[in-house]
C-alpha cells in the first residue's frame, strides 16, 4: 500500500464502525499518521438498520462517507481493504491491496452474526447486520407478498405471509414491532386482494424473557407493546433448525415460513493472525487488558464489540453496542498519545449512559441509570438520542424528515424492490 | 394470473411510468378494471437518474412505490411481472407470473439503451436508464478513485479518473456538469492524497451541437457552462468502439479511459408480439395512429416513449420525455371512456412546455415556448419544474432537502459504495 512514512508513528485503525471513528476524530490533531482501513467506503448506523428494512428509511440516510469523517485531517488517510492477516510478529498486515506496516494497531471490527455453527440456519435465514443485509431483508418482504398474490394454495401463501424472528434483543424486538405496523397500516391498502390479516410476526427468545440485558419492567412493558400490536411472543423457545420452509424447535412446535430472521447472536469479527486460542473470549472476543491492549502485543488494540475486557463489574465483557465501542475510542486516543509520550496509561472505566428499544409509533423502552421509563415519552428520547448519535447533518435531516413523514402518515414510503433478492421459491415450494 | 374478472371491461397497462401512471390516475372512478403491469414494484423518475449517479440524490428519493399510486382506486389490480409476449389475435398476454387476457391492452414500456448493434459498447459501456444501472454507475465512479490510489503507474492512474461520456443530450450534458461539479468540490478534499486536478471529465457529442433538440442560444450557453466547469466538449465526433481500455472514433481522437458513459441514443422498448417489421417506426418505436391506436389492433394502444405517433408538426413521433407520455396518458384515459361508450375518439394533440437542461449550480437552459433563459433563474426553474413533477410528497422534501444542503455545503454525501461494481481492473490493464 502506498502510504509515505511520516516522522510521526503510524496508527492503523482497522474498521470504521463507532469505535473507529471515534478513535480517529480524537487522534485528529494529535502527532500520529492515521490509517484508517474499513471494507466498505461508509459507516453504516447499525442502530437503524431495520427501518432499512422495514421501507421506512433509505439506505443512504444511515450511511455516512468514511472518507468525509476525515476531510481536512492532515496526515489520516482512509483506504478501501479488507484485511487478510496480522502479522503481528512483523508490525504487518495484509490486505487485498496490499501490506501494510504498522507502529500502533487498532482492532475495531466490530461483530458478525452468530449462527452457533449451524449451516443450514447460516444457508436459508437472513441476517441483518449490514446494509446490502437489510436491502436483501428489505427485498424479501415485499417479494413474498407479490408471492403470495400469485399462489391459490392456501398453505403457501400463509407461509408466505408468515415472518419469523429468531431471538429477542433490541434487533428482534425493532424489527417486529414495526413488521407489526406494516401489517397493520400499509399491507391492507397495498394488497387488497389479499387477505393480510393472516400475515403473522412471531418473534422467538431462548430465555424466559424478552429484552434480556434490560431491567424486568422493561422487558414486560415491552412484550406487552409487541403483543397490542399482534406480534406472536414465544418464550423459552429455542431453534434447532430451518430447512428454508419449516422452523424446528426443542419442543414440538414448528413454524412453516418463507422468511426467518436470525437476530440472536453475534461474535467478533475476528481476523487471522489473532484468532489462536489464547487471545480468545467467549464470543470469539478478543481478550484485552484496562488499556485495551491485546494480550502479548503492546502495540496493539482492540476497541468495540470485538473487544473483551473482563472487569468485576462486567465480568463478561461490556456489552456490544455503540455506546463502549465510542468511548472506549475516545479514550484509546488519549492513551495511544500517553504512550508514545512514555506516559503511563490509564484504565478505561465504561459510563453506562443506559440501553433503550423501540417497539411502535409511541412505544418504547428506557433503562437510564436513574430512571425507567416506557411508552410515549421513552420514544421521543429514543428518537433524539439516535438522532443525535446519527453521523452527519444531512442524514439527521432525512432521517427526521422520514420519521415525521412515516408518523403523520402511518406510512414507509421506501417499500422498493431495487435489488431483488434471489429467493428460490420453488425449492421453498418442495 | 389470478385476477378476477368483473363487470367491467379490463384495461392491461405495461408500464409504471410517466405514461402508464398518468393513464392509470386517470382511469380512477371510470367504469373499468385496471390491471397495471411493471417488472418493478416502483416508479423510477428517470430526469434525476443522474444524480443519483452523482451521490447527489439517494436512489430511494426518486423511487415511487407503484402500489401506492393504486391505493384507494376500487377495482384496480398491480402485479410486478415481465410480459413476455403479446398475443392479439388472442387478446391475451404471457408474463412470467402467468397468462392474461385483456379487453384493451396499453403498452407503456418505454425505452431502453440504443447500442445500435454494437456489442463492444453494450459490453464495456455503463448506461443510465435504470436506478440499478445508475447505482452501479456511482459505485465504479467511486471505486476507480480508490483504485487510483492503488497505482503508480502514471497512465493508468489517468484512466481510472478519465470519464467518457457520449451523447451530447439532456442526460449527457447533465451528467458531465454534476461530474464536474464533483471534481471541482469534493475529489480535492475526499483524496487529499491524489492529485485530483487530472480528473477529465469528456462529452462526445456526433453532431455539431449539444443538447441539439434545444435551440442554438441554449446549445451554445450550456457549452459554455460546460467549459466553465472545466467539461472537454468534443463535437462532431462518432464513437466507434470501447474495449474496456480505449474509446475509438471516427478520427484520430481516441481516450484512455476506465469508464464510458453511454448517453447516446435509447430506443422503444418492444415486446414480441408487436415487433414485426409493419408495426414498427424509427428507433424500434411502435406507430400509432392520432389515437395512440397500434395499427391492425384497435384495441391495443401504445403511449409514451414506445408511441411514434407522427403528424405534420411531429413528421418523427414526439421527443421521447415525460411530457408527451404523461399527456397521452391522460388523454387516453378519456377516449378509453369514449370508446366503451360508443362514441368517437378524439386525436390526441401535445402541448410543448418547452424543455430544459442544468448543468451545474445557478447553470441551467430552459427554452420555454414564449421564453428562452439560461442562468440562475433557468436553473431554479429547473429545480422548481422537477420538484413538481416528482411523485410523492415525501420524495420532494427528500429532494429538496437534499438540493438545499447540497447548495450550501457544495457537497454530495451519497458517495457511498453500497454494492461494489464489480469492474475487472485487471483486464483494463492488460
Amino acid at each position: 500500500m502506498n502510504i509515505p512514512r511520516s516522522s510521526y508513528p503510524r496508527i492503523v485503525i482497522i474498521g470504521g464502525g463507532f469505535g473507529g471513528i471515534s478513535l480517529a476524530r480524537r487522534l485528529h490533531k494529535k502527532e500520529v499518521q492515521v490509517v484508517l482501513l474499513d471494507k466498505n467506503n461508509y459507516h453504516t448506523f447499525q442502530p437503524l438498520l431495520y427501518q432499512v428494512s422495514t421501507g421506512g428509511l433509505e439506505p443512504d440516510s444511515i450511511a455516512y462517507p468514511l472518507r468525509k469523517v476525515l476531510i481536512g485531517y492532515e496526515n489520516f488517510y482512509f483506504r478501501m481493504a479488507e484485511v487478510q492477516e496480522i502479522l503481528p510478529e512483523k508490525k504487518m498486515i495484509t490486505t487485498n491491496i496490499g501490506v501494510l506496516s504498522y507502529d500502533y494497531l487498532v482492532v475495531a471490527t466490530g461483530s458478525e452474526t452468530n449462527y452457533y455453527g449451524n449451516d443450514e440456519l447460516e444457508k436459508y435465514a437472513m441476517a441483518m447486520k449490514s446494509i446490502p443485509q437489510s436491502l436483501n431483508l428489505r427485498s424479501l418482504i415485499l417479494e413474498n407478498f407479490e408471492q403470495a398474490l400469485l399462489t391459490d394454495e392456501y398453505h403457501e401463501r400463509d407461509a408466505l405471509m408468515n415472518f419469523v424472528i429468531v431471538g429477542g434483543g433490541p434487533t428482534g424486538v425493532e424489527l417486529a414491532g414495526a413488521l407489526a405496523e406494516i401489517k397493520k397500516g400499509i399491507l391492507p391498502k397495498d394488497y387488497p386482494d389479499l387477505d393480510t390479516r393472516r400475515a403473522q410476526i412471531n418473534i422467538l427468545q431462548s430465555g424466559d424473557r424478552i429484552l434480556n440485558a434490560m431491567s424486568v419492567q422493561a422487558s414486560k412493558k415491552a412484550e406487552d407493546f409487541l403483543e397490542d400490536l399482534g406480534v406472536q411472543v414465544w418464550k423459552d423457545v429455542r431453534v434447532l433448525g430451518y430447512n428454508g420452509k419449516t422452523v424446528r424447535t426443542q419442543t414440538d412446535l414448528t413454524f412453516d415460513t418463507a422468511t426467518v430472521i436470525w437476530a440472536a447472536g453475534v461474535k467478533g469479527a475476528n481476523i487471522k493472525g489473532l484468532d489462536a486460542e489464547q487471545f480468545l473470549a467467549r464470543g470469539n472476543r478478543l481478550r484485552v487488558n484496562a488499556h485495551n491492549q491485546v494480550e502479548h502485543y503492546p502495540e496493539i488494540f482492540a476497541i468495540g464489540d470485538i473487544a473483551c475486557m473482563q472487569s468485576d463489574a462486567y465480568p463478561g465483557g461490556h456489552p456490544m453496542m455503540a455506546q463502549p465501542a465510542m468511548q472506549q475510542g475516545r479514550h484509546l486516543a488519549d492513551n495511544l498519545e500517553r504512550l508514545i509520550a512514555g506516559k503511563p496509561l490509564a484504565p478505561f472505566r465504561y459510563k453506562d449512559k443506559g440501553s433503550m428499544a423501540t417497539i411502535g409509533r409511541n412505544k418504547a423502552v428506557c433503562d437510564l441509570k436513574r430512571f425507567r421509563f416506557q411508552g410515549v415519552f421513552a420514544w421521543f428520547v429514543w428518537m433524539f438520542v439516535h438522532l443525535f448519535f446519527l453521523i452527519g447533518f444531512r442524514n439527521r435531516v432525512v432521517v427526521f424528515v422520514n420519521w415525521v413523514y412515516n408518523y403523520v402518515r402511518f406510512d414507509r414510503e421506501a417499500r422498493l424492490i431495487i435489488r431483488p433478492y434471489q429467493r428460490n421459491y420453488d425449492q421453498f415450494r418442495d
